[in-house]
């Protein structure tokens, strides 16, 4: 049954995932064509710098012209790992044009551009597959796309970047502050040098398009995204959840409106209660948290990023778009036919945590307890903290729109009475 | 793009899966329609006891004869969630020589012919999809079959039996005996009246037999998986685990040997790690742990059971066979060129705990640690307790042969000074 004319693959990067998909395309050859059901051949590798040493890659195969590569007309599969939106784009776009199928780990262009990648890949009968673009070897483009198919995802709940959950790891067992935990961090190869998209929550907020765009067969891109970084998270707020029986985590968290007529996606950190599955998820592993109507509630757990776990997710899509190839078809492509509106995040209900700075005087619980009443926002607990004239007020609010809240917040910041607002962070997963 | 003749179903069986089945199908139609490309009508449904009230299932679809269901040769897709090996057997056959294809919910099925029934599919061009054979709603076949085919499965080890879990989890928490934990299972409805199937480990069976299957791309059946239930597990071997910082899960074990030239399968109650991902999976939920050389550590959890997570797995392999038909291809079938030989149980390389009641006098311990020298199997500790003339050593091995281990404990039981062995659980997951 084996065909005996390879599929001819092209890899546009070669860098830690493109060595690494490199490798085992050359040592665990057998296997994939036996999978596959013809062999694959590596027809060209183009890179940036062709005179770096790239260890068991054949030299003769590198190139720096990746669009004469994916131009050749000869290419079944093209495997890009640049990252970042141009070149990238462009490469992909050409690829298909020329009659190409291409796996991609490209989160920012899918979360960027995902919509325009499909079409262009439908109009000429081609797969655009990157599971790898999402939390590296976990299995959950595949698991929402297909698994899933028969039921309705409600909410996905996401720990996606292996950086910051090192980090808040970090806080949480040390009680090491933010700086000295992103050093460790940096230290250990965990962080990059500038961890902007990391520490900042872009990284996070690209996976979350990209997740809700297929759990809820919608179009949501990363401008849809609420986002905010874990950079303001204090020693004080992972000790604060702790006393709460909470961890905090960065979560990008997609959820359907309880009318079920608009998505929100957003990330941002969040107190989870330690009895979530998703609150002992250590180090710089990754989890994704899902809720469907039958399912009921799943986790995916694995290495978020690395060069062998990200490989192992484009090999597994690299199977099967030639799979695709040798039988004439195309996976399922995008599913976008719900066409919900994404809703800005004052519209996004959950609780908060709360901890005010205030006069230690009398009536000043009475008087913060009545802006909170005033905006629609119930209050669940109250903690009160004071000494030296100076006081606390940690406050838990039961379920709110983000919007009440804020607006809760402005008033708040006007009493004579508060001096300042501590920390806000919201409470999930319960 | 939308057909808009429909895709015909036969649904044999109408129980607990069944009806949610029927009611997704129903109240879900046009989302499965548009995922699908086309829309699905239930044609006929199965069943042995016509007249058995059930809600929301069209009494018009109902028939005794499922024989002349799956033969009426205009049924697309037949749904089998009747289990057991006969009449579901005959009636898959049957489908497949009518054209259509098959999704299943029959694990024992599966893992007792699955060759056959894969060979029967392939030679008419049908799929055989049965996601929801092994733990329920969580996506394992299609992420072992798809999204690590890239990639090389060295072991998978799981929880992957709810009613044993809930009785573990129970003694754990609250130090009950097992007799009790399976009286509270009972009562809760996590237990079968007749539990044999579960506590005896043949559920978890037939699942292991499937994971070892598509892991390693070979065929393994039940009949070639080590079982081991977990009725002999008493109170004290999980004080005992306690004591060692593990807790006591009935694991489903899939092993690739390390040379690489033979697997193992087996199912039996271990001691595994408090900090091992699988140890804080609590209740009748399942969970599925997986190593892979590109991948790293995987972890895959949710409801192993139930309707609707049942059903939940059932409709996503609907939708992708019926995509499938759509675009005239099948899936991928059966993978089994690697045709690994499976190891008996004494092959299988892995930590042992043994109780031994002693006799309380000097020399017990060097006779006991010179019989394990004897056969090649190291002890990493022993922990001695004594009193009133009667002691217990509780020894922990390093890794060794289950042989060994097997004629260790034969040669201790001739020992004069050694009174009984409490028990004997291997330690996993370290």
């Amino acid at each position: 049954m084996m065909r005996t004319r390879p599929l001819k693959v092209a890899l546009l990067g070669c860098g830690v995932v493109g060595s690494e998909v490199t490798r085992i395309m050359t040592t665990h050859a057998d296997d994939l064509a036996a999978r596959i059901g013809a062999p694959v051949e590596l027809a060209g590798i183009a890179v940036r710098r062709p005179d770096k040493v790239r260890e068991g890659v054949p030299a003769e195969l590198i190139t720096t012209d990746a669009t004469a590569l994916v131009k050749r007309g000869d290419i079944d599969v093209v495997i890009e790992v640049i990252g970042g939106i141009e070149p990238a784009r462009t490469l992909i776009t050409t690829a298909f044009e020329h009659g190409a199928s291409v796996v991609s780990a490209n989160k920012a262009l899918v979360a960027a551009d995902g919509a325009a990648l499909h079409a262009a890949a439908e109009a000429k009968g081609a797969d655009l597959y990157y599971e790898a673009a999402v939390a590296g070897a976990i299995p959950l483009v595949r698991p929402l796309r297909e698994s899933l198919a028969g039921d309705k995802v409600n909410r996905v709940l996401g720990i996606v970047n292996g950086t910051t959950n090192f980090i808040l790891d970090k806080m949480d067992s040390t009680g090491a502050g933010y700086s000295e935990a992103l050093d460790e961090a940096t230290a250990l190869g965990y962080a990059e040098a500038d961890p902007t998209a990391d520490v900042e929550g872009f990284d996070a907020a690209a996976k979350a398009a990209i997740l809700a765009g297929i759990a809820f067969h919608t179009r949501v891109t990363i401008d849809d995204v609420h986002r905010e970084g874990l950079t303001e998270v204090t020693a004080a707020d992972i000790a604060s959840a702790k006393r709460m029986g909470c961890t905090v985590k960065l979560l990008a968290i997609c959820e359907r409106a309880a009318d079920g007529a608009s998505v929100t996606a957003r990330v941002h950190p969040a107190m989870i209660p330690l009895t979530h599955p998703l609150a002992s998820v250590r180090e710089a592993y990754n989890a994704v948290f899902i809720e469907a109507d039958a399912a009921g509630q799943l986790m995916f757990y694995g290495p978020g990023a690395g060069g062998s776990p990200t490989a192992s997710a484009v090999l597994g899509d690299l199977v099967a778009v030639c799979r695709n190839k040798l039988s004439g078809t195309t996976g399922p492509g995008e599913s976008a036919y719900t066409r919900l509106p994404v809703s800005p995040m004052g519209a996004v209900i959950t609780r908060y945590h709360i901890s005010l700075d205030v006069a230690d005087k009398p009536g000043v619980l009475a008087q913060v307890a009545t802006i909170f009443a005033e905006h629609g926002v119930s209050i669940d607990t109250v903690r009160q903290q004071g000494k030296d004239g100076e006081a606390s007020l940690v406050i838990v609010t039961h379920r709110a729109a983000d919007a009440a809240l804020s607006s809760t917040v402005v008033a708040l910041r006007e009493l004579d009475t508060v001096r300042g607002v501590a920390s806000i962070m919201r409470v999930e997963g319960e």
